[in-house]
This record gives structure tokens, C-alpha cells and sequence, in this order.
């Protein structure tokens, strides 16, 4: 087999780890696959970059940045060959722009565009393993770029497209993608496999396991991604395609969640065209992300359009829609800044009536309000006060019955 | 003009220090010149890098030992290129293999061979400071090469000479090169300038203001060499060819030591062929670097051959030593460990007599035994017993008058 092996920052932080990490590197190419490693900054080296870079400029030129953080990752590189070879294991390494992991020229966030398989073939067939710099591209005129935060998840599972790998490996510090967060509920399961909807669903939800953008990535390449932890030995979590999953999918996968959002409402809309553009307009230009949003009809055919966005950017909302309020002769700005958001998740609700309204019972029963609802192909998410939150994803993992694994 | 600007270590070894850089670079701008600045990696860096290297791997893989240690000048480049940004000076930063300072393959101590001007040119062009990594280069199949420690001297006055620049100053943390060591002699004297010649014999000798590559570089293609102090003001020393230096050359320009050495004789050598090659073969082939060498022959038709070596290298020198005499029949092996040498240099005792003479007469009237001789064309050098060593030096010193500037 082909694999393709992602570690992170927290996986080679310290030269001990980085020789754990050469250990079971070497331990899969002793099983007779072909391996090639993407490896991130080892942890913190990031940061102590980007606090020198804005010590020297309130903005720091986007590609010298670029130029700054690479090291981070050329320095693994460097270190994780050396941690091979000195186990006998032969091993090359590459920055990006030497695999030519081919981007646009979008410094600090560039995408990647072509990878150049040549070097990396060449030494596979001759028993190397390759090893290459997360995170980082070459553009068109030489300069380096890298691919954003988290990028080495995105490197690993394009050069696994690339190569057509037939495993791409994330290595994190968990041990897999759990039904929900383990903090908050004891009995949470871990996931065998998922699919790459439900996965995207429960990233960017709040399980920030991977990064969206790879999952994406290796949904569309159609790479088998697995997550697990590089601190213990285990199956991990595979991502696969819908088709390739199981003959009947589980209703509910997991559950996600996310704190510290608010909820802000524009109440009294008068019922006429362009009110829902004059609100989100200029939230927009304000660089304000905004989540869930819904709208309805009152009774005196006026609307009510209510949203959330993170809790830290409420106040800037709200001033900004006081003054939008009443140009549009609505009757007022209504905020809540205290709400959390608990979504179901599961590509068998598709085919499964009354998912709705178990959930809704479920919150009935330990008395907690909804406030909003909303729903997509594969999930229902639900906007509670906020102090409710615990209660509210214990009641429904164990009403969707997920400790017990789907027979 | 075009000025070409190199910044050691300890220069860059801080935010601050960096910053201070900047300004230094933004003034040498503001004066009408064309500038570029040539960095080295923040001191201690390389230092930390090689300890993790050698954590992992005893003898680290010269190719990843590149790939590693070259982060650090790369770091540096976008660090300098943010701080000139910042004052509001446009600046760029290339790594050595985006300027494709391309060398050979010969890792860790490779060679140029040959820089493209293009990207430089266009951004001087453009009135942009080009910030290059010192060290480093690439060879024909794009992989990373580091040039040996103090190689950015090198990549200075190499990119001087590819772009013909007007003058190549190297800024270090002394203001110049002076007529010997100022720690052992009170009124030693900066000179405002030196031939690349005696440069040479100063630096092989123990003032290591220079690398002696950058400096044969630097003559050879005629490279206007300039030292001086990145913490104050200053001329510094201009390096020169002979021709440009002066009318009339003064007769000594410095005096240079070493410390360390040890002394090694093989006594009582039959004088047939191929004893000196008995001699230092094996002595070469043990990696031990000999300095100077004397033979002459003694009373009794036998040679005496007598060399120095680093005062570390003495033990394992003599061992190899001792059978090789009893294979050629010679009486024996005696060493003196605790030498010192001791050099006046000057293109201008080429034309005058009596230098030898006078350098005897002051040695003697200090009552200092000299135990070996041996002159070159701008250079006359004598071991002595170590602890002599810096009463030759400031006597020598006096005797030629060096505290006072040449008429």
C-alpha cells in the first residue's frame, strides 16, 4: 500500500517525539507500504514567528510571512529525516516548493494548483520514505506561500490525490472523531467511520479534528482520510464516501456543538423585497461571520430576521443594525448573547422521518427552550440558551442511543 | 552606487538588533545608493539547530544537515524585510535558492558557481532593498546547500561581484581590522586599509574578522571589501588590491598570533628521498591540519622535521608518529605543547631588507627564545614558548611603530 501520513505540531514538538513519530513511521514501511509523511511546525514554533514578525510590523508583509513561518516546517523535515535515517530508515526531505506543491501566488492562504509527483516516485521506488513540508507552496514565480493555518492537513491529503495514496493518515492528539465532545459527555463513542458530510458537518461544528478544508479536498479527490492519535495505537476514525460507508448508515452520527454565540434579532421587517440584503450588507462588510439564520412572518405581516454570530462580534452587530433598523422602519434590534448551537448530524436522517421531533421531545423533556431551529440534508440544529448546553447534548446522545455502536 | 551590505550574526541577533539593521540599510538608501543586504542567521540559532541535529543522528546526513541548518538565514531575510517595510522602506527577501546562488552538490561546504541577477536587478531597478539568505544555495537538482559556517561572507561578496557592486561592506561586531589584537595590545591601531594579500595572512592567522574564502574571493574578482562595526559609526578597514592601496605601502601592516599550537620534531631523519612524505602522509590521512613546517639538516648529514599542529591535535600526532620514525630509522619524536606563533605581515617588506633583523633584535632584547622561523613573501612568523606571547607581540608592536598612522 501507498500511505500518506500527516503529523502535527503537537506529534513532533520535542526531539522525543519526533523519534516516536520515526518509529511508527518506520514500523508501517516495515509492513511493507510505501509511506510518505507530511509533518507540521513543531508546536509553538509558529507562534514564536508570528509574535517576532509583529514586533516588526502592525501588518507583516503577507509574503514575508510566508518566507517567516516555512522554516517552521523545513526545520521538521530536516529533523524527522535525520530521526529516520538514524534507525535505519532510509528518508529524503522536501520542502514544498522542492515536491513543486504548485499554488497561487494567495500568500498566507494560498491554494494549491498542481503537485509534481517525479521526486517523490523516484524515491519510493528506491525505498525512501518521503518526507515534506505541511503547510507550504511554490508559486508560479518562485516565491513561497503557505496554504493558511492547518494547511498540512490540506498537503497531505492533496499529495495523497496526487499520488493516489491509498490511505491518508491524520495523525492528531486524539484518538479518533467521537460521536461528541468526551468532555461533555462520558460515554461519548468513538466513530469507526463517518462519512465526509457528516465529518464537514461536524468540523465546522466545533470538532476541530481536521480542517475543513482537507476534508473537503479528500471528499472531492475521493481519498480514504483516517484520524488517529499519535500517542496511542488504535483504528482510529475513517472518513469515506457515502457509497463506499455501509449498506445502511446509522440515523445519527454525532452530535456537534458551539459556544459563545449570540443570537441577534431585527424585529418588525416591514414585508417587502431587499430587507433581509440591508441587514446582512453591511454585517458583511464588517467582516462579521454570521451562522445560522432564519426568518419568519409575524402575525401583523411583518418579519422577524434573527441570526447568530460569534458572541465577541455581538456588539459590533448591533450597533451596526440600530441605525439599518430604523432606515428600513423596522421596530428594533433584539440581542441575545447568550446561546449555544447543538446540531444532530447524520447522512441517515435522509431517509428517516420524525429524527425532528425525538430531538425536539428529547430538549422537551429536560424542559429546555428552542429558540431557533434549522435544518439541512444532513442535520437539525437548535439554538439554546446557553447555560443548558451540557444537559441538552447528554439528553439527546443518549435518546439517539449513541454510546451503543450501530449494530 | 551599488553596495552590497552583509550583517553577521550577533549584528541580527535580536528583534532590536534587527531593527537597528534596518535603519543602518534605510540611511545607506536615503543616500542615493542602490542596496543589498546580505544576513546571517541570528546568533545561537545555527547553534540550536545543529544540537537537535546531533540529538537525533550522530553523524547528521550532510544533505538534511542543509535543509535544517538553512532556516535560519531564511528566517532572518523575512525578519530584516519586514523591519525595512516597516520604516517604510520597500525591501524583498530571497532565499539562496531563489536567487539561484547555484553551487555544487558538495553539502554542507558547497561552492557558487554561479548567481542569477535577474530578480535583484529588477527589484534594485524598482527601488527596493533585496534582502538575500547568507550560506546558502542550491545545486542543479534544486536541493538546499549551506556553503560552511561563516559562508555568508562568501554569498556577500560573490552577489558584489556578480553585480559588479561599488563596494561590499561586511559589518561585524569590531570596526575594523586592526595592527593586531587590541585585547592584548592598549594602542593597537585600526587601519584604514589593507591589501586582500595581507588580509589574507591576518585572517589565516588568527584574526578572524574575515573569512579567508570571502577574502580570496573578493581579490580574485576584485571585490572592494570593506570591514566594519554594526554598532557604531565609523570608515572601518578597506581591503584592496595591492595596486590600489597606496603610493607607498607601509612597510608592516599588523602582527597576528595564534595560541593552541604545539610543536612536533621527528630528530635524527636519515637525508634520503621521501622522508617528508613518510612524514605527513600519515599525518594527513589522520585529518590533522599542520601549520608550519621546517626541516634542515643537523651536523651529522640527519634531518630534523619539525611542524605545528592545533595543541588537540598533538597526542594523536606524535602516536602516529612514533612508529613511523622507527620504521625510518630516525632517533625520535619530541613534542612541545605549549607554542605560540606569532606573524608580521606587510606587502611592503617585499622591498625592504633588514624587517628579519629587526623582528630578531626585538624578540631578543626581551629575552625570548624563538624556537622556529619561517618567511613568505609579506610575512615572517616565529614560535615561541606560549607564555612569551603577548610580551612579543606588544614589543613587536613598539618596535615597528605600529600605534602610528604611516606618513
Amino acid at each position: 500500500m501507498l500511505i500518506v501520513q500527516k503529523y502535527g505540531g503537537t506529534s513532533v514538538g520535542s526531539i522525543e517525539r519526533i523519534k516516536a513519530v520515526a518509529q511508527r513511521v518506520a514500523a508501517c514501511k516495515a509492513e511493507g507500504n510505501q509511506v510518505v509523511v507530511v509533518v507540521s511546525a513543531m508546536s509553538g514554533v509558529t507562534n514564536n514567528l508570528t509574535a517576532m514578525a509583529h514586533e516588526l510590523q502592525k501588518e507583516p508583509s503577507p509574503r514575508e510571512m510566508d518566507m517567516l513561518l516555512s522554516t517552521g516546517e523545513q526545520t521538521t523535515i530536516a529533523l524527522l529525516s535525520m530521526a529516520l535515517q538514524s534507525i535505519g530508515c532510509p528518508a529524503r526531505s522536501y520542502t514544498g516548493g522542492q515536491v513543486r506543491i504548485l499554488t497561487d501566488s494567495a500568500h498566507t492562504k494560498a491554494r494549491i494548483q498542481k503537485i509534481d509527483q517525479e521526486h517523490m516516485r523516484q524515491d519510493l521506488d528506491q525505498g525512501k520514505v518521503v518526507v515534506v513540508a505541511g503547510f507550504q507552496g511554490v508559486d508560479e514565480q518562485g516565491n513561497i506561500t503557505t496554504l493558511g493555518r492547518g494547511g498540512s492537513d490540506t498537503t497531505a491529503v492533496a499529495l495523497a490525490a496526487a499520488l493516489k495514496a491509498d490511505e491518508c493518515q491524520i495523525y492528531t492528539d486524539v484518538d479518533g472523531v467521537y460521536t461528541t465532545d468526551p468532555r461533555v459527555v462520558d460515554n461519548a463513542r468513538r466513530l469507526d467511520r463517518i462519512t465526509f458530510e457528516e465529518m464537514l458537518e461536524m468540523a465546522s461544528l466545533g470538532s476541530k479534528v481536521l480542517q475543513i478544508r482537507s476534508v473537503e479536498f479528500a471528499g472531492k479527490y475521493n481519498v480514504r482520510l483516517r484520524v488517529l492519535s499519535s500517542f496511542e495505537d488504535g483504528p482510529g476514525t475513517l472518513i469515506v464516501s457515502e457509497d463506499e460507508s455501509m449498506m445502511e448508515n446509522p440515523v445519527i452520527s454525532g452530535i456537534a456543538f458551539t459556544r459563545d454565540e449570540a443570537k441577534i434579532s431585527v424585529v418588525g421587517v416591514p414585508d417587502v423585497p431587499g430587507m433581509a440584503f440591508k441587514v446582512f450588507g453591511p454585517i458583511s462588510d464588517a467582516n462579521i461571520e454570521v451562522d445560522v439564520i432564519v426568518q419568519n412572518i409575524g402575525a401583523d405581516n411583518t418579519n422577524d430576521i434573527t441570526f447568530t454570530v460569534a458572541k465577541k462580534d455581538a456588539a459590533a452587530a448591533s450597533r451596526i443594525l440600530e441605525s439599518v433598523a430604523k432606515e428600513m422602519g423596522a421596530r428594533g434590534v433584539e440581542v441575545e448573547d447568550r446561546v449555544a448551537k447543538v446540531s444532530l448530524v447524520g447522512v441517515g436522517m435522509r431517509s428517516h422521518a420524525g429524527i425532528a421531533s425525538r430531538m425536539f421531545e428529547a430538549l422537551a423533556k429536560e424542559s429546555i427552550n428552542i429558540q431557533l431551529i434549522t435544518t439541512s440534508e444532513i442535520k437539525i440544529s437548535v439554538v439554546i440558551e446557553e447555560k443548558y448546553l451540557e444537559l441538552a447534548v447528554r439528553a439527546l446522545h443518549s435518546a439517539f442511543g449513541l454510546e451503543n455502536p450501530p449494530k
